[in-house]
């Protein structure tokens, strides 16, 4: 656990995170570009990115869609 | 998606729900014991293997940390 903001974040919370905003920001899209193509709202990205929500598995799966890959893509640590 | 009991299951939580069952019978766990481990419900585990729930992140670490996974092994689709 990660405390942020007084809020505690899991550690898959912000791996998720991170992934979404490298291939996010890998592909040149706007977080309003991935909101549009996923049908989710810009804000919510946002939030996503800075770990703020505990997102369901079905919206883990149309983000990912969105980025043309699987949730497994999102979930997976990389070396550092 | 697939269509079980009128409710929409999308791919991922399919896959999610298959390991699930999948690694708690192989530690030789019941849903009760895993519920336990994971101090979630039992009647919960179960919604969970049906792929009835759309769980969020925090819940798929606290299963997979109950097992001794990531949520990366929970997402990941075999070769069938």
């Amino acid at each position: 656990m990660i405390m942020r903001k007084n809020k505690k974040i899991t550690r898959t919370r912000m791996i998720f995170a991170r992934n979404l905003r490298k291939f996010r920001t890998i592909r040149k899209l706007s977080q309003e570009d991935l909101a549009e193509l996923a049908d989710l709202h810009r804000t919510y990205i946002g939030s996503v990115e800075r770990g703020e929500r505990n997102i369901s598995i079905d919206n883990m799966e149309r983000l990912a869609k969105a980025l043309g890959l699987r949730v497994l893509d999102l979930v997976r640590e990389e070396p550092e």
